[in-house]
Order: C-alpha cells, then sequence, then structure tokens
C-alpha cells in the first residue's frame, strides 16, 4: 500500500464528502481539532489513524506527518463572513505550518483547499447575474489574480501564494482547488450562482482522488462539476489532473430554467 | 493645505527617500515604531506630527488615521530573510490593520509598499540572467500572479490581495508598488539583478508623490527607474499614475557593461 494520505480538517463537510466517496482507495491518516466519531471514518480507519490537534500546533502537525506521501488539507474556518483574526490565525498561520512541515517531512504533493471566495469580487454588479447563466461564456481559469469577496477569500489567496513559494523553493507539487459550492443530492436551490459553480460530493471525492494520484508542480484548478452554467474553466483540472466530472447542475433544472422550489 | 498624509515606516529607507525628496509637498503625519530623531524629519514638520506607534496596534493606527487623506504604507519588517511568525504579524496583520483603519477614516487612497521579492521566483535558473539584460525582452506587468522567492514576499503578495478586497468591497482607492532595489546616488555595483531593478531616490520620491496624487482604482505596478536593462514593464505606472522617471542604471556603466567596482 502506499504512503497514507493526511487529510486535515476530516471531520469537515468537504472532508468527509471526500471519506465517503474515496474512503476504501486510500491509506489515510485524519486530522481535526475536534474527535472524531466512528461514523465520520472510513471502513478501516481505527483510532490509531486519527489525529485531534489544531493546525497551528507545529508539533502536532509535524508529528502527522510522519511517514505521509501526500496531503489534503482542508482545515481552516471555513466561514466566508470569518473575522480576520480567525482566518489570519487558522487558515493563514495554519496553512503555512502545513505547507512546512510537509516540506520537513518528505512529503511529495499537497492538496490545498482553495475557495471561490478568492475570486469572488470578479462578480461585479454590471456582470451579473449574465455570467451564471449557459449562454454567457465568460470564464475564470485559475490565471487571473485573486479577487476575494470577503476576508476568508483573501486568506484562501494567501494559502494558494503559500503553496507557490513552497513549490518554487522547496519543489513541493502542490493544487489550489478553488472548490465552489459543494452540496450532496442536488444543487442549491433558487441560487443561480451556487448552481453556476457546484459540486457534487462524488465529484468532489474524484477531484480531491486526482489531486493525490496526478503528476503535477503547481496548480490552481476550480473544483466544480460538470456545469452546463458556469464561469469558472475546468479545463485545467481536466488536462492536469485528469479530472473527469459525472455531474451537471443543469440535469435537475426544468426546461433550462433554474431549479425552482415547488 | 490638502488633509496630511500618513507615511508609516516613515524611519526606513524608503520613506526617508521619500521624505528627503517630497518632503516639502505635503502636510505629513509620520508613524514609526521607533522615535524619529530631528534629522529624520522634514522642515516643518514638528513633534506632534510623529506618532510612535506598531502598525499592529489597531487603536493607535486609527487615531494616527484622524482626518488623513491618504496614506503610504511601507511598515512592517523589510528583511527578505524575514521569519515567518514576523512577516505574519509586521506585514500581513499590520497592512490588515492599516487598510481597515484607513477605511473606518474615510481615507481616499493608500499606497502600498509592495516588493520585487513577490514575484523573484519568476527569475529562475533558466531565465537568468539574460532577463536583465537589455536585449531580452521578458518583461512582468503586474498582472501576473504573485511568485514569491521568500516568505517576505509571501507576505507582500498577501498585502496586495488585502488591497484589492478593500478596494473592492470598500471603494478604497489602492496602489501597490513592487519596488525594486533601492540605493542612493548610483545603482548597485557587480549586481545585474539589482541594476535591472534600480530605482534611485529621486524616481522614488516622486513615483509616491504620484501615488497621493493620481486617481486610480486598484494598481499594481513595479517601482524601477527608467533603466535600460529591466524585466519589470514601467508603463502602467506611466499611464495610470504619470510616472515619468529621470534615471537610468545604464548612464552608469561602462560601454554597455554591467558596473564593476575598479
Amino acid at each position: 500500500m502506499d504512503d497514507p494520505v493526511l487529510l486535515t480538517g476530516a471531520g469537515g463537510r468537504v472532508g468527509q464528502a471526500i471519506l465517503r466517496g474515496i474512503g476504501d482507495a486510500h491509506d489515510w491518516r485524519l486530522l481535526d481539532r475536534e474527535p472524531l466519531s466512528s461514523d465520520h471514518l472510513p471502513t478501516g480507519v481505527g483510532e490509531d489513524d486519527v489525529v485531534v490537534a489544531d493546525v497551528t500546533d507545529e508539533d502536532a502537525i509535524a508529528d502527522a506527518m510522519d511517514g505521509v506521501g501526500a496531503v489534503i488539507h482542508l482545515a481552516g474556518d471555513p466561514r466566508p463572513e470569518a473575522p480576520w483574526n480567525s482566518v489570519l490565525e487558522n487558515n493563514i498561520d495554519g496553512t503555512q505550518t502545513v505547507y512546512q512541515a510537509a516540506v520537513d517531512a518528505g512529503v511529495e504533493n499537497v492538496a490545498f483547499a482553495s475557495s471561490n471566495h478568492a475570486v469572488s469580487a470578479y462578480e461585479t454588479d454590471t456582470r451579473t447575474p449574465e455570467m451564471y447563466r449557459p449562454d454567457d461564456d465568460y470564464r475564470l481559469d485559475g490565471t487571473e489574480l485573486p479577487r476575494p469577496g470577503n476576508l476568508y477569500g483573501v486568506s484562501k489567496a494567501a494559502g494558494e501564494t503559500l503553496g507557490r513559494y513552497y513549490h518554487d523553493t522547496e519543489d513541493l507539487s502542490v493544487v489550489c482547488v478553488r472548490i465552489g459550492n459543494l452540496t450532496e443530492g442536488h444543487p442549491p436551490r433558487n441560487y443561480e450562482r451556487g448552481q453556476a459553480m457546484w459540486l457534487s460530493h462524488r465529484d468532489c471525492a474524484h477531484l480531491f482522488d486526482r489531486c493525490i494520484r496526478a503528476d503535477y508542480e503547481y496548480e490552481i484548478v476550480y473544483g466544480i462539476s460538470d456545469n452546463e452554467r458556469k464561469y469558472y474553466s475546468i479545463d485545467r483540472a481536466r488536462e492536469v489532473l485528469g479530472y473527469d466530472p459525472q455531474d451537471d447542475s443543469a440535469e435537475y433544472t426544468l426546461a433550462g430554467d433554474p431549479i425552482d422550489d415547488e
């Protein structure tokens, strides 16, 4: 079996989507700052594979990195409205701790959970809501400069830049995934923006599986399903990672209209 | 007279170059974490115009912002080799404190001292030293993603993104100046890279004068003189700010060769 994959923030929404989808496909080490109950763990993952620690705890993170082959780093304050002090500590400082520990431990690659909020201020009043619609060809592709719509998004952009630095200076392979709107079962209703950036649970798990297995240097990709309505390009994720999403929020719409509640 | 300009890091190298060049042109409020001696002050600036405070001190920065029209924010740990904890606190957290206080006080524009180190990892082994030479047409122009060569550069890139956020959400005018190699009298000797990114003292003062006076939304510009050998474009600074540099490191070379010590 390959070296274990360290998954930080394993108990969170994205972490649980990944574990439910590809829990059997890898040997895991799970990290969360809260204890994980047994229904949060894939089959075969026992207490010895779970680390309860904060990502800003350098010693604990260094210990958790021992023998690890790849890292999926999700831990942080996930609230778009999180205050500056929290994202500074949990998201910016915590992410630097994880990258540095990965380098020190000789880890080969890190997938970093960035966010659509790193670029949400591209959605200006003059551009929306047309950009959410299928006939609009506006696309962000990951080469654009960050334009965060909140301080959480600023912290995610900083995590991307930290990844660039650790790639360029330490040869760490880093992929930053700007995750869209992850919901289970169906796309968000009455929310065109969320439909345009929908990421289904199975596509999420598959995408991070590709982040573990693929060869890359430094990448910024968008993490959304193969939605008919979109303003994020998934070409780069397909090309570099072999991402092959199965879902499309349009399949849940009626006659091409946005999904409405009954 | 216009509202005073708040200059943070007034006692540092860049701050002193600015004050020596345009000390008479504005009404100043000077901030530094160390007391400033009288030879650091322009004529007409007295003790009442000097604030001794750390940029991470929210209350002190809020007080210093009172009645200010524009800010030149230079304060921070200036060492390219500065450790993470110092740049996290002084450069990232400190810069957020300054932007937020500027917004709260109704300041119109902030010029942020970014750095060539925010993009120094574009200088790869295969690209250098040719990119430092006059016949090479490789140019960075401020639209490229950050590629810091050190954690100090990461912190400067984060300051740029914070500026983008405060512009997009609070309508603050922000210009980020990626300052090159500022030396007094002549360009650095025996250092092609430094010659290609040389910023003379008078061009530095003039550039920040333009940052105070010009109208702009959000900009990233390069702060170098009009050097014959360069890999940073100054087109955007000329166009948006009206930057009109007077110096060129090539004027100090012999027969087009890099400057050598005797």
